[in-house]
C-alpha cells in the first residue's frame, strides 16, 4: 500500500473533532448541548447580502476572476478607507475564505524549511496552513497573566534565525480576545524593519473591538508598506462564515504578483458568495452598531459569570469573540470530554474548546479552555452555571 | 525589503494570461474575439440547481461540515452508483472544487521533493499545484500523431524513482481530449502495484465521452483500492465552473482520513455552491443528452473545419472538449499574440491558447494549440475561418 506523506502524517485534527462524536451522542440521548466552541456566530447575515444571492440572475455560474473582480476590490478599498486603511484595488487579491488568504501568503513567501513566528496561544489552522506548506511554527509565549499581551521584543529575537521569514499576529486574537495596541504594532514594525521579515497580519474581527478601543491594522503604519501583509474575511464581519470569501491586501507589488499567481492555478473564488460578500458591502452602520452592542454584553456577562467560579482566571478580552479562561482542572481535553460524556444538568450541558489545540507548545495550556461568545447572554449565563457544576462534580 | 520564496518565483503564470490585456485591447477596439482559449462553457446551468440557490431560505450563513454534509455526500454516491462507480459517502471529502481535490490529494502523498509522473501535454495547473507542495512533475510525453494516446509502459517505467509517489492523468483528457481505454487503465495498474504508487485521475470530464465510447474510472478496476485516488468537480458536468465544489474519492481510507485533516484546516467549502451542488444530481437525465449531442456536433464541425486548412493536423478528441492542434507556424505563442494584435477580419478575431503551457519539457508543443469547443458551431465554423485567413497572412 503507498504509503501517506510524513507531512500528511503531521497534519493536525481540529482540537474539537474528537469532541464531537461525544456531542452528537449526547444529542442523541436527549441533553441539550451548549456550544461553546466553535466561532460560528448566531448573528443574522446582513439582509442586503442574502437577497443579492436571492435575486441573482444567473443562468451560466461562470468562473469568477481569478484575483476577484475589479468592482468588487473597488468596493473593499472604499470599505478600507473608511477604516483608514488606503489601498488600491491592485493591491487585493480576493481568495476562498481568510484560510485561502493565509495559505497563499505563506506559499509566496516561504519555501519548506523556513519558520513563521507566532505568539501562541494561536488559531489552531496556523499550524495546519504551515504544514501544508512545509513550514515550522516557532511559538512565542504570551501569558493569561497580562490577558496575552504581545511578548517582549527580545523573546521575539531570541528566535529569528535565517530561516525566520515572517511574524503571523492575530489581532483582535482568536482565541485570546486581546487587542493589539498601536505601540506593540509599532514594536513589532522595529522588529520586522530591522530583520526583514514579513509582518502577516489575520485582521479578521477588525469590526470587533470593544470599550471605544481603536483597531490598529498594519496598514496603518508608514515605512511598513513593503513588509505588510493584511489577511481578511467577510466570516465573521457579515455573519458570512459559509460564504468562503476573504483577501490578502498588501502594498508590496512583487508580493501581491506572486499571490496572484496561486489565485490563477485555483482558477476562481466561488460566484454566488461573490455576489453576497459584494452586496454585503452595503451593510448599513447601524447593523454594526447592533452586533457590538451585542457582544459587548454578551462579553461582560460571560466574564462576569466566570469569575464568580471557584479557581477559575480568565483573561480580559478587548475583542473578537473569544476567550481563553484557565480552570481549575489539569487536562481540560479529559474534562471536555467528561462533560460531554458523562455530565448534565437538567438534561443541559455545554462544549468547549481545551486550549491545548492552540499552542504549539508541548504541555502549554493544559488547564486552559476556549469560550466562544456567540451564544444569547440567557445561554452563556445558563452555560456557565453548568461549568460551575460539571467543575464541582469533576473535582470531587 | 523581504524576499519571494523560490516556490513563489517558480509559480507559473497561466498560459493565456499574459495574452489577456491583448485581447481587452482588441475589444476595446471594437473588434469581435471569439474565446477558443477557455474551458468556460457557454452551457445553461441546470435550472434545478439555479432554482435551488434563488429559493434558499438561509438566514445566517454558516460553515458547512469540513468533508461535505453526508446527505450531499450520500447523494453523491447514487450518482456515482449509476456511473457504475461503487462507493460510500465515507469515501468522499467534498472539496472547494477539482483544484483543491488536487492539492489536498498531492499534500496527502507527498513530500516536498517527491515526484508526479504526468502523461503530456498535461493541464497547466497539475504544475502550479505541484510547485505549491513543493512536488516535480515528470512528464511523459504523449504524441499529436497517435492523438495523445497512454505512452508506453516502458517510457513510464524509465521515470519513475524512490521519489515517484503517483502517476496523474486527466481522463478524457485537458487538453487532449483522449479518452482511456479500459486496457489502458489497467496498464497503469500493473505499474502502479509494481511500484507501489498512487494512481490520481482527474475525471470532471467524465459525462463527456464521444461516439459511443464507455468512459473507464479507475475506480472501476479490482485490487486497485488502495491505489485509485479520483478527482472530481461539478463544474464542467453541470456547467458550475464558479461555483467550486468538487471532490476526492479513494477507498483508501487512511489517505481519506488525511485528505479531511487539510480540509479541516480550511473549514469549509462554500455553503451556496453546495445547496447548487446537491440540486444539481437531480438535473434530469435529457440535460446531458442534449449537452453531449451538442459537443459531438460542435466537435465535428471544429475538426472537420480545422483539417480544411493546409498544414494544420489535428489529434481526433473522443471526450471533453478541447482539441490540440499543431499549426503552420514555429511559435503558437507569438502567433495567438500576433492574431490578437495585428489581425482581425470584418472587426472578428480568435483567441486560443499556446499550448506551450501544456508542457513541462521545454520546447515542446511550441508549435501547437488548444482549441476548446464551448462555442455554438456557427461561431466555431467562422473562428477557424478567422484562423485560416489569419494563418495565409501571418506566414505570408
Amino acid at each position: 500500500m503507498p504509503a501517506i506523506s510524513s507531512k500528511g502524517n503531521l497534519m493536525p485534527q481540529s482540537p474539537i473533532r474528537k469532541l464531537v462524536p461525544y456531542a452528537e451522542n449526547a444529542k442523541k440521548n436527549g441533553i441539550n448541548v451548549f456550544h461553546l466552541n466553535i466561532g460560528q456566530p448566531d448573528i443574522k447575515t446582513p439582509q442586503v447580502a442574502l437577497d443579492a444571492v436571492k435575486n441573482n440572475d444567473i443562468e451560466v455560474l461562470s468562473y469568477a476572476r481569478s484575483e476577484g473582480s475589479e468592482v468588487y476590490r473597488d468596493k473593499l478599498t472604499n470599505y478600507y478607507s473608511q477604516n483608514n486603511i488606503h489601498v488600491n484595488a491592485n493591491d487585493i487579491v480576493v481568495t476562498t475564505g481568510g484560510s485561502e488568504a493565509l495559505l497563499f501568503t505563506i506559499g509566496s513567501i516561504t519555501d519548506p524549511g523556513d519558520e513563521i513566528i507566532i505568539p501562541e496561544p494561536f488559531y489552531a489552522n496556523y499550524n495546519g496552513f504551515s504544514i501544508a506548506s512545509g513550514v515550522k511554527v516557532v511559538p512565542v509565549i504570551s501569558s493569561i497573566d497580562d490577558n496575552f499581551a504581545l511578548p517582549k521584543i527580545e523573546d521575539f529575537e531570541k528566535l529569528i534565525t535565517p530561516k525566520t521569514k515572517a511574524i503571523l499576529i492575530c489581532n483582535p486574537g482568536n482565541p485570546t480576545g486581546y487587542l493589539y495596541s498601536k505601540e506593540e504594532i509599532e514594536k513589532l514594525k522595529q522588529i520586522v524593519l530591522k530583520h526583514d521579515l514579513f509582518l502577516i497580519a489575520d485582521e479578521v474581527y477588525r469590526e470587533f473591538a470593544y470599550d471605544g478601543a481603536e483597531h490598529h491594522s498594519v496598514m496603518k503604519e508608514n515605512g511598513l508598506e513593503q513588509h505588510a501583509i493584511m489577511i481578511d474575511s467577510v466570516s465573521k464581519r457579515y455573519s458570512m462564515c459559509g460564504a468562503r470569501i476573504g483577501c490578502i491586501v498588501s502594498k508590496n507589488q512583487e508580493f501581491i504578483q506572486t499571490a496572484i499567481k496561486f489565485a490563477q492555478a485555483r482558477l476562481s473564488p466561488p460566484t454566488y458568495a461573490l455576489i453576497a460578500s459584494e452586496a454585503a458591502l452595503d451593510t448599513p452602520q447601524s447593523y454594526f452598531e447592533d452586533v457590538i452592542e451585542e457582544y459587548v454584553e454578551r462579553r461582560n456577562t460571560l466574564i462576569t459569570e466566570l469569575k464568580k467560579i471557584d479557581g477559575v482566571k480568565v483573561a480580559n478580552p478587548k475583542g473578537a469573540f473569544y476567550c481563553v479562561a484557565e480552570l481549575p482542572v489539569k487536562d481540560s481535553d479529559d474534562f471536555a470530554q467528561w462533560i460531554l460524556e458523562k455530565f448534565h444538568h437538567n438534561n443541559e450541558t455545554v462544549m468547549v474548546a481545551p486550549a491545548s489545540g492552540f499552542y504549539s507548545t508541548e504541555g502549554e495550556g493544559k488547564n486552559q479552555v476556549r469560550i466562544a461568545y456567540v451564544l444569547n447572554k440567557e445561554d452563556l449565563k445558563r452555560s456557565v452555571e453548568i461549568l460551575k457544576l460539571a467543575l464541582e462534580q469533576y473535582n470531587q
